[in-house]
């Protein structure tokens, strides 16, 4: 039977979303679980919506796996609770709909990508979550550059490579505005990233901000199809995974379908 | 010389701001600066305008300190940030207005104090400023509560008594607003607060929006002008002092000298 489970996470304290050995990792201690709860002899693998990278913070992170058919979903949830430690969070564990796929049948990432661009920096309180940059940022410059990336493209330039899989993307949101305190919140909302996507579209956009370059220049460096090796990837810290969309549950099959096609333009 | 020194903290490892033996306090660790950057043999000391206890955390701390004259206001700031931790924030460092005094010039104190009443608790990122409670809080019953509050009273039943203090305080704000995200922000605003006076504040109106007693209750405790053994001290880290306000220059020592006067009604 598989379940879903709602998650959140302070990324500071794990060495990202997936099992590493040796490493502290979300899925790693969340397995650990399990496999105490329910008394495994292997664990059961997690499957997830965003393998987030070391550092990076989650809200509205989901995945899957697959268990006994006699588990109750509201015990497991209590008993995960009270096991793990407060940097995470089981917000829910419900038994999946048919066809649910915590990775192929989501429509939608939603990211945020946090900054403060006042010299004296965040105040401790949002330290953990928002990057301080030392540079003025100019929100207008980097919306227009933004402009120049949305919709489906080779995102080659901004992801590290992996033989056999595809960078082609459909960027649906990339808008950044400041707010009353001063923080400027960048939304990155895609189908999927390839790996540093969503930080090494960041460093694009804040060059710009910073007025280095003119907004045009993110068009060239995305036609490049080709990773500039000065092309910054933001840090991890600012960036935080707000929210998966997944269609309606008469639908979940068919979109794993399709997301498990190869994506050509 | 006067300097003022605008300071944020996370009080999370912080025993209170005030100074005590073998305790990291927040004013301990600025003095202990203050006196590794000027070579002083003894420390100077920090008046401040919340002496904000163990665990409670700052946005807009004010405090004071009187310096050799020839001390550069923008070379200290510097100094103080490079040496101070992260969870101590510099926000600034000026030379203070004539008649200044972090404390007895103040007018008011800002407190928010921070609620999520959803079962599943703040996420991970908010955890250390947020309070989980663990009982669903009608957010119009606690307004209604405030009311029976606001004004110059004698806040003897929500402080801890001190000999030759008085307990008079006007309280010119106590609302709470349930925001888009499901969190309760309290906004607490007085000329001056009582020890404790803000989080046994909390306790009369949170248990008035769990439904325990009427919002008239209130009033009764207020009038009792007396300590109840029952009133709960809300927990420490819920609450932040956002900021302090204080009077155009030209009115800073009239405001001391006003605020040296024993309060009576």
């Amino acid at each position: 039977m598989r379940f879903r489970l709602d998650i959140s996470y302070d990324g500071t304290d794990f060495s990202g979303w997936g099992v590493q050995p040796q490493l502290r990792t979300v899925q790693g201690e969340i397995e650990n679980a399990l496999c105490t709860i329910l008394r495994l002899k292997e664990p059961s693998r997690l499957t997830v919506a965003g393998r987030t990278d070391t550092g990076v913070h989650a809200r509205g992170q989901v995945a899957h796996v697959d268990l006994a058919d006699d588990i109750d979903a509201s015990y497991l949830c209590r008993r995960l609770r009270n096991l793990l430690s407060k940097d995470i969070q089981i917000r829910d564990v419900q038994p999946a709909a048919e066809g649910f796929d915590a990775r192929f049948s989501a429509l939608e990432r939603h990211y945020i990508y946090r900054i403060c661009d006042e010299p004296v920096g965040p105040d401790p309180l949002s330290r953990g979550f928002v990057l301080h940059h030392f540079r003025r940022l100019d929100v207008t410059a980097m919306n227009y550059a933004s402009q120049h990336l949305l919709g489906q493209h080779n995102f080659a330039a901004f992801c590290r490579p992996r033989v056999g899989a595809t960078t082609i993307r459909t960027l649906l949101n990339l808008s950044s505005v400041r707010r009353d305190d001063g923080i400027i919140e960048t939304t990155v909302v895609a189908d999927a990233f390839c790996h540093t996507m969503v930080r090494s579209l960041m460093g694009v956009i804040m060059v710009i901000g910073a007025a280095k370059y003119e907004p045009r220049w993110a068009a060239s460096v995305l036609e490049a199809q080709i990773r500039r090796p000065d092309l910054e990837v933001m840090p991890a810290h600012g960036l935080t995974l707000e929210s998966v969309l997944y269609p309606p549950d008469a639908e979940l099959a068919a979109r794993a379908q399709v997301s498990r096609t190869v994506r050509t333009i």
